[in-house]
């Protein structure tokens, strides 16, 4: 099983999260790429700690909206978001190449994920712009979603991820996060589900049934101390369970 | 000889120049990277048409400043300067790649171009982030600058390059644009001059004493329609002087 | 009648249209604030301009989105719209005041318009901005739109504008530009459409039917040398006409 | 007395500092204004709070910069520094009107600050850009500088203001953050100087002589838990040595 999780999203003066306590942690770093996050000098820094502890790097790509952070839908017309996915790898596998690493996958961000997993057309687009870049390169998606789709269409490996901290519908999908109930926070909780998820493929549904998750990563978040505290928590369980991390791509 | 020019420097709906008319006329791009102008649809497409050309690829890195258009002077750190020239070439290199090329070489723009030749230590962060994507990339200069110094001292290849249109002094600088003079609007007077630079590896300086100018590369603006006029006058009067006209790099 | 026209659209080195030339044609600007386009040099020499000639300032509000010229839908929150909203009239007002002149309407731009105009919790939003500005700001919107609705509600003066160069459908809503024959480019039809349009209150919609489409104000486009000579038809026809130009504001 | 301190100096998704805090320790606040930090959302916010509480609101303008904060100095001509001055003054000034106050008075931020210092054409450029705003606007300076006598020489009123946890040299400059003991650490002594500043308008320098300091107001940080600690104790250290404290504008 791997861990991923959403780093290097600080801008300039601004930190976001422990991305050094993070990296102790997880097996695959999604790096913000300068458009929803990220400056030259953050993006620089968490490859080569992660280059230095053999995390893999993924390219975490988001519209172009820094004071929105990404987080909010922008109706981009396939062909300019091809190409600023294409423009976000190759930034920032520059500064994982001068590690002595590569990207080797990529994330797609705040509400770019949430559009391409659902969206066919922004999805494919997506897809196009990390095929640009090369055909060995993974996306990282939502289980049974456009994006992934798109991504095997493309003849690129699609892999999917699951969160353990959140509910989800029986159906598969995430419990919006205006319900209640869709977040979990308690931390013992969270963790057997994430040793649940690993062992069996499978997770309770809001709804209490037995819902099928095989997924090849499970997201941490780290953007705040308790998170730090939950993710550790989360690898802790797995490796108490027997569970091997290691990095999906 | 090389002829190079500034291109792909349109940002969203705004235009600049006639990228078009111009890979039509130069052997060698300096294509813009996003940070004082160039998106990544511009990028594409000029990284696409100059690969179907046969013209070389540059990148043309500049100071993050797309309202002054990279033309003030910024007072960066060198390490984020190296930094941001890295993520740049990594960028523009994306597109490159796509288009069946790469990046083959790096010119510096505006600000950081004029603040480099003669800064020791900004050139050598410019030339540091360059030799950080790879010791194979040529670094385009001012003749005898310390730009051209920082890249011999890293090991990189520097190529001089020359102005057909602007006058030099005794001493092989560039007139001051704010001095009379500075800028030649003749087009015989300029195309004649391109000639002998590449014939004979000197020109008359503004006091009218011989200078040698020995320069890989003419640069050639295209940024207006007269000047689209030129440089094509210039290519085909040294083509007439029976000087071969091909990338430096 | 009045003639508005989207000015100030340049950024930094870039140009966009004759801002020099509309503005002896128009009776009203709308200037670009710096968040779709204009930064504030051009915002200064637009409001200098316009003040001399007598042409009333409009702020023209647009999407944070300089690399999309805010022509993409943002899904931004409504508080975030107002506050959005308030700061680009705030800046721009503050060039009017400077030039002796004011802010005196409000304008939305490219995407933002066009949700606005059907949208009715973004239409608020927007509307909200203007309020806090000063209750005594109109709104320039397309006619029985949500934007017109929500001013009225909100106890601003709205005002509708018409396109002489667009095809209008039987509901009076433009026909899309994906549609044949939704723009319009024989000029003297569309200065005779501005005519009617200015003295009867009424055009042929796409089928050819009577439409009902009373306007405060025409608006007419400069972006392009074709446009410009356009606009100068459509002001030299009303006047021949007897329709007095003036500002709705 | 008044006591200062910038505020407002998050963007998007990023925190910096802790307004609430602070809003409660000051008499004025350095609300920044979009340039260097502050999105409309945060410089909304920071208004309402500071109108509440009756703290007087003052423009910190910068360069435009969020990549580096404002921190690093920027060659602008004179006249884009007054344009982007006056832009910053009346985008925050909408923001203190809807919540009841308005902007009173301007203060300089990172490089802006420094090099209007000591530079006189950008010193003069930084007050045009807020003379036209408006000429009851005080402007906040450090004592003695080209900044204040440009104030002076324009018509405006300008404040000095002074650091209690900062050393000064025998001339009354700050001494260099890059020099040992530039910053004084230990609160005690801070909360001492300030009171000594406040009630006999001397400081020691930090050669041990007696310096003459008089300022109208003290700039105290806000941006580390640490430091809103120091702030509300030089706060009750003046409060405690009989030292009113009021908005200086």
């Amino acid at each position: 099983m791997d861990l991923n999780s959403d780093l290097g999203e600080g801008f300039g003066a601004w930190k976001m999260g422990d991305d050094e306590a993070m990296l102790d942690i997880v097996t695959s770093a999604n790096v913000a790429c300068g458009f929803h996050a990220g400056d030259p000098g953050v993006m620089r820094r968490v490859c080569e700690r992660a280059a230095e502890r053999g995390v893999t790097i993924g390219a975490h790509v988001g519209y172009r909206d820094l004071a929105g952070f990404g987080r909010r839908a922008l109706d981009i017309a396939p062909e300019d978001l091809a190409d600023d996915v294409l423009y976000q790898i190759g930034a920032l596998d520059a500064f994982a190449r001068a590690a002595g690493s590569r990207v080797r996958y990529v994330k797609a961000h705040g509400a770019l994920y949430n559009t391409a997993a659902v969206d066919a057309e922004q999805a494919a687009a997506l897809v196009e712009g990390v095929r640009r870049y090369g055909s060995d390169l993974a996306l990282l998606c939502p289980p049974d979603s456009a994006m992934l789709h798109a991504a095997v269409a493309a003849g690129l490996t699609g892999h999917a991820e699951a969160f353990a901290d959140r509910a989800y519908t029986p159906s598969g999908r995430l419990v919006s996060r205006k319900e209640p109930g869709a977040v979990l926070h308690d931390a013992a909780a969270v963790a057997s589900r994430a040793v649940t998820m690993a062992t069996t493929g499978e997770v309770l549904d809001a709804s209490g049934g037995k819902l099928t998750m095989r997924a090849d990563s499970l997201c941490v978040h780290g953007d705040t101390p308790g998170a730090v505290e939950l993710a550790r928590r989360i690898r802790e369980s797995l490796e108490a369970a027997g569970v091997t991390l290691a990095p999906f791509a």
